[in-house]
């Protein structure tokens, strides 16, 4: 059991949208994740999710509406509802969820990531 | 569905070791809390506890060694892991965590807060 330093994960990895497991507990994975550009239209039909912005800011577009995060802000989107993360420049976020999520929800393009690192 | 602001929500309340719920999702809390001064040794049968550090610092004591968290550091705490959080100044401290966890675990005493306020 050891201590996990959010700034020392994020310098281990450069690929935007690729999201790295750094730690498990209850079912859930704490992932950190580099975005940058914008991703891809999606949901997840059975899991909420948690985005933190650890730094610079991410734009979460909604189909009624957009929301801004910021450093030390986090949004949950709750299951079933359609999201596209945007990111300006790059920004750092950590994500919650269970276990089973697939980054691109719904959809499966070239940004999906099936098998995830930890770091 | 809006952002949280972590330094604004840090800004309703005064209390120690009185955690508040920030957040729901997946049958997990997100919750705040203020420390500052010494816990009480405790453990969590079926539970894993993510502690982060938001402000300030931290140190989880362990039966076989202490754990220091900064600013930007998490640290997971296995189920059954008896641990002891000291904090020797005031320190803000996002946790992560099943709605089912009690913050005394296995004891009971005049830190247990059995029922959680919303902020």
């Amino acid at each position: 059991m050891e201590q996990v330093d959010l700034n020392e994960k994020f310098a281990l990895f450069d690929e935007y949208w690729t999201p790295k497991i750094a730690g498990e507990l209850n079912g859930q994975y704490v992932k950190l994740a580099k975005l940058k550009g914008e991703f891809v239209w999606h949901q997840h039909e059975n899991e909420d999710e948690l985005f933190m912005v650890i730094k610079g800011s991410l734009k979460i577009k909604l189909k009624d509406k957009d929301i801004d995060l910021n450093e030390g802000q986090f949004l949950i989107i709750p299951r079933g509802v359609e999201h596209l993360p945007v990111a300006e420049e790059e920004c750092h976020v950590l994500l919650f969820e269970p276990k089973s999520v697939l980054n691109t929800g719904n959809v499966k393009n070239e940004k999906t990531t099936e098998k995830l690192d930890i770091i």
